[in-house]
This record gives structure tokens, C-alpha cells and sequence, in this order.
């Protein structure tokens, strides 16, 4: 049967059907019902935040890369310094958009299964004070660590210095509180934990450093600021809109509130972590992280040391019983990572945990266990 | 009854159920399955213009302006030189954005009327040999003009200059050969001519300038180059796909071919340009360009000199009797515009003339007819 394969990736993620029936209507760009959704997105994003006082919300066309290489063209003066505190692939790409873009750049690097930490933060800032802004990563998908925002957070607005925050993969599933964690910048995306599909991002800007961000992206298309003040006058975007994106994930979003919001989404998704850290377990696999530092978000399981393991025929013959794994983003050890989220449950995370375990006899191999 | 408007706006258009049918589910973007449609359309796209031995195509997240963006930052070295032939608001974007990323840009400016001039293009590159590349507009949809692709491509070629094409509104309907017309990238998007939902853009680069590319763009979202070799390499595009959005486009790039591919596209949207043109005339309309240099794109009409016309009422009337009309982009003259394009045919086009009938009866306006 051709069933559609449950995807346990970070996103594009598994959208449940009324999220993509969403799409089946054409909408004009510069129509009133159009921008209507527009306002109600917009209205909605900020409110998972509890933003309304603090900050705008700039939703960008792209992937959520194209919407944090706004966020710093944006927010970070032409002669800024960036810190990117460093624990995983998603940090190094901010470091080097960073860079490219012409901005100073300096790097912490944490390693990759440690949280960044705020006490060297804190001393990094005493010794550098040229550093005007900072980077970091909620959580770390390269792994699947969770980094400690309120601390980090708390750090920046001691040094007074900017932060930007990458919140894709944790937004809509970990709590956010803008009232009480101060940042400069926060960027997510359509077709993360809120489970719309990709297609665009979405970018918190804090209304006290709104107006010095006019004219400082060296983009057209990624200037931030110009996207805010022509939506504010037009209520349009400035160019063509992902139209079917925008209302699959208003949609989204209607499910998301009817379920509960943030607090119910992320009870879902450790319900779901759960299930599949113990189905893993059973099957001799062993997670990457410490349990104390993983969100429950994305799970790094190591490879198994049977010599009969390989990831691509493990990923085929996983995805023959249904679903479809993701590959391990570490450079140094052989790793594999299944996501938590989507419009999934607990009982898909046990169907997918007995598809490793097929697609394991299917390989001959006993147990999940790794080499070491 | 809540039938769904029919868009004669110049993109986001009315496309197929079919087409949006496509989106009905989630692929990974890791998945082979999916990295097949990528080729897919990357193989379909390049046939269209004949390009297979002469160029290569990258598609890009985002709305068709982040591929022009694109275009000019990888292609055009840091210390180019960018003559913009200007004769509409896209032209002035195309220009506005080069300086912004810090390229030196130059404007030639033909009014909004008249197509752009090759001969003067020669003058200006025998006048400042500084100039390292020309950016034009195919089909300039702020009035709707076609400009002279050909004899711009052999200016360009005869001074050995680059040439950079933005062909959002004209690829798939108008010829474009790549084996007779030089140019070094060609920008179009997903949700023009070829009927696809918007999100995505794409670019072809001519190979023999393809490795000069490397580390050009100051951008790592927008880098072609990049996002080119990491394609080829894996076959994945670099950052999160707008999966939905390149499905639709396969899909609607299987009936472009079934239709008779470029032809049989252009064959319709005349056939619903001179429908258009008929009908609105019997209502006393006026086009806004002369018919010679008209594209079978978009339609600039005169506002009717009628003291009670006023565009939002009209908008909103025609829009009650089924069809979404689009806004004038003129600073001078008092317009609207009529989009030709999208899945529809001269039946459409009638039943849009008929709305358009109506909505000025109950405006109380007996006639089309400008003031002038």
C-alpha cells in the first residue's frame, strides 16, 4: 500500500490533513481577505510570546535560515561585533552568515553536547567589550541540546548588550516569555513545532530597537525593518507572499490553539520523547546526550556497533515499515536523530520505534547497541 | 455562494486543482523521493529554454525577488558594475537592491512606456567601459511592456558584458532559447507562467561564468553558487525546502508539457490577452501601452474618467462578481491592470469582462472611457 510515510524530521515535519487542505484555494496577494490572515498570523505568533508590549512580529519569505541571516542583517549595525556561542552545526552557519555578510564575528565554541553556559558568556563580555551583539541557539538540532535562554538572556541585559535568538526548532513547544526573557531578536519558522508546512520564517524585533534598525541591512529582500513598514502602512508584505504557506500555517495555528497552545503542545511532545527514548532503550539503542541537557525536540541516538549497520539501508528499510528517520549532523561520532514533533502522537512514536526494530531484522542486526 | 474568486493578477494566479491537489502531502527533504522532484524540475525547467548544453538552473527558497537578489550577488563580483535599463518599478527594485549590497549600479531610465533601447544600450557601454553588466526586465509588468530580449542579449554579447535577466512574468510564455540569446542568469518563479504556487524562484547561470561565481555573494541564503554545488553534490538544496511549493510545481510543470510546453502557454494567454483587450474595449477602456509593445501578460487600463470611479469600490465590486483585478503601479497616471496569465482561458476572460461590466453598473458609471 501506498500509505504517506510519517516523517520523525525537524521539519518539514509530519502537517495533519486540515493544515494542508489549507492550501487548496488561491489567494490574492494584495486582497483584503489575504491580509486579513496575514493580521491574524502576526496577532497570533506574538501572542505565543506574550510579545504584545515588547515586540512586532516580521513574518520573511524563505527557510529559516533566509529569516536569521535577516535578523542580524537587521539588527546588527554595519559595525557591530557578533559573539555566536557555539554548540552545534546550526551555530556555525550563524557564524558564517554572520561573516559573510561583512559583520566582525567572534565564536565560542561549547562542543557539541554541552549547552552553552552563561557564566563564560559573562566572562567573554568583561573581556571583550567591543562586542556589541549576541547570538544563540535555543535548540540545537545538530544534536538536540537544549541551551539555557533565561541565562543567557539575563547575561546579555546585564552587559546591555543585543541578543538574537535561532528559536526554530523550539518555538510553539518550549516556553517563551518575552515579558520576562529579554532579546533583541527571535526567529522561527512556518513548518517547525508549530507544524505548518516550510516556506517561510518569522522574526520577534523588540520595539526599543526598532527604529535604529531602519536602513542597516545591506539586503533588499531581507531587510526586516522595510518589511515591517511597508506591512505596518499596507498591510501587505512587501513582495510576493508564500500565499498557501501563510494560510496553511494560520490554520496551524487554529490547531494549536485549540489543543492548548505551548503548554499542551510540549506535553505532547515529551509524551511523545518519552516513548521513544524507552522504545529505543528496549531496543539496546543509546542517546547521544545526557538526558539532563536534551529538549525533547529532536533525539541523537548513536549508530549501532554491529558491523552489519549502515545508516542508508537502515533509513530505507525504516522508511519500507513507514517512516522516514534523519540522518546525524555530528562530524565525530556515527549518529542518527528521530524528531518529536509534527502532528504526531505517542502511538505514532511507538509505531516508529517497532519499525527500527523490523528494520533491524530486516538487516540481521540484534541490538541497537553501539560499539562503545 | 463562496465560489472560490478567479485571480487576474500577475502572480500568485489562479492555478489547477490538480496543481494544488499536489500539496496534499509531506515529503522529507532528506528523502530520495523528494530529491527526484527537485531534478524533476530542474530538468524540466532547462528544456524549456533550451539550456541543457549551456547552462545550468538553481532554485532558490523565497519570493522571485530573492532570486534576482540572488542572481546579482552571485554573479556580479564585488567591485562590478551594474547598468540597470529601467523602465518600471521592477527595474528601479533591480537597482535599488545591487546598491544596497553594495554593488556600483548605474540607471539608464526609459519612462514606464516604451520598451528599453538597445541602441542606447550600446551608447551607454561605448560611453563607460567600467560597466561590467546590464540587468533587464523581460516583461516590465509595472505597465506591462515587452522589452527586446534579443537585441539587449547581442548588445551585451558584442561588448562582452554580462547579462542578467529577470524574466518572472515571461518564462514559460514567452521564447527564451538559451542556444541563441547569451545571457549569464535568468531569473524567474514558481508562480508565474508556469502556474505553480508562489514560494520558490529559480535562476539559470551560464556555465562558462559558473566558477568565477564562487564566494561572490556576500549572502550565504542567497549564494547560487553555493547552493549549486551542494545541490549537484547531493541532490538536496542547502537549507529547508518549501517542499509543498516545489511539488506543486512539478505538478504543474506536467501540464505545461501535456499542454504543448511554451507555444501552447503563449497560444492561451493570447488568446486571453486579445479577449481582454476586445471586451474592455466594447466597454470603452483604454490600454494604457500601445498594443506594439504590449506583453500577453498583464494589461495596464486607464482609470474611467467617471467623477464616481474610484479603484477600491471597483475592486471590491468586480471582486463581488467573481474576479480578483489588480492595482495600477504608475506614479503619474490614474491606472488598473488586468492580469492574462494562470489557468484559465478566454472563457474565463469573458466572464471576467462581463464582472467588470458589471461592477461599473453599480458604480452608476456608463463607460470605461478615460478622462484623456
Amino acid at each position: 500500500m501506498d500509505r504517506d510515510k510519517i516523517l520523525l524530521t525537524p521539519g518539514p515535519l509530519t502537517t495533519s490533513l486540515r493544515t494542508k487542505l489549507a492550501m487548496l484555494r488561491d489567494w490574492g496577494s494584495w486582497d483584503a481577505e489575504f491580509n486579513a490572515v496575514t493580521a491574524q498570523v502576526r496577532r497570533s505568533l506574538l501572542a505565543i510570546v506574550h510579545g504584545e508590549d515588547t515586540h512586532v512580529v516580521v513574518p520573511l519569505q524563505g527557510s529559516g535560515t533566509f529569516s536569521v541571516e535577516a535578523a542580524v542583517a537587521t539588527v546588527v549595525p554595519r559595525d557591530g561585533h557578533v559573539l555566536v556561542l557555539d554548540n552545534g552545526a546550526y551555530c556555525k552557519r550563524a557564524a558564517r552568515l554572520t561573516s559573510l555578510m561583512g559583520r566582525r564575528c567572534a565564536v565560542v565554541d561549547f562542543g557539541d553536547h554541552e549547552p552553552v553556559s552563561a557564566s563564560v558568556l559573562d566572562e567573554q563580555l568583561k573581556a571583550d567589550a567591543s562586542i556589541t551583539h549576541v547570538v544563540m541557539i535555543h535548540c540545537e538540532t545538530g544534536a538536540g541540546v537544549l541551551n539555557p535562554l533565561q541565562a543567557v538572556a539575563d547575561t546579555c541585559a546585564a552587559h546591555g548588550k543585543g541578543l538574537i535568538v535561532d528559536a526554530m526548532s523550539s518555538f510553539g513547544a518550549l516556553p517563551i516569555d518575552a515579558r520576562t526573557t529579554r532579546f533583541d531578536a527571535l526567529v522561527a519558522a512556518s513548518g517547525k513545532c508549530l507544524e505548518g508546512v516550510p516556506g517561510m520564517g518569522f522574526v520577534f524585533l523588540r520595539k526599543a530597537i526598532l527604529d535604529s534598525c531602519a536602513g542597516q541591512s545591506q539586503s533588499l529582500a531581507m531587510d526586516l525593518h522595510d518589511q515591517y513598514v511597508y506591512m505596518e502602512k499596507t498591510g501587505q508584505w512587501r513582495f510576493t507572499p508564500p500565499t498557501h504557506v501563510v494560510v496553511a500555517l494560520a490554520e496551524a495555528i487554529a490547531q494549536f490553539e485549540a489543543e492548548g497552545g505551548q503548554p499542551a503542545r510540549l506535553a505532547r511532545y515529551t509524551a511523545n520523547y518519552r516513548t521513544l527514548i524507552d522504545g529505543m532503550a528496549r531496543l539496546g539503542f543509546m542517546p547521544f546526550l545526557d538526558p539532563a541537557v536534551q529538549a525533547p525536540i529532536i533525539v541523537t541516538f548513536h549508530a549501532p556497533g554491529d558491523p552489519r549497520y549502515e545508516f542508508k539501508a537502515f533509513y530505507n528499510a525504516a522508511k519500507a515499515h513507514g517512516f522516514i528517520l534523519y540522518p546525524g549532523k555530528l562530524t565525530q561520532v556515527e549518529t542518527f536523530r528521530v524528531g518529536c514533533i509534527g502532528a504526531i502522537g505517542p502511538g505514532e512514536i511507538e509505531q516508529a520505534v517497532h519499525a527500527v526494530e523490523l528494520a533491524l531484522q530486516d538487516m540481521g542486526i540484534a541490538s541497537g547497541e553501539p560499539a562503545i
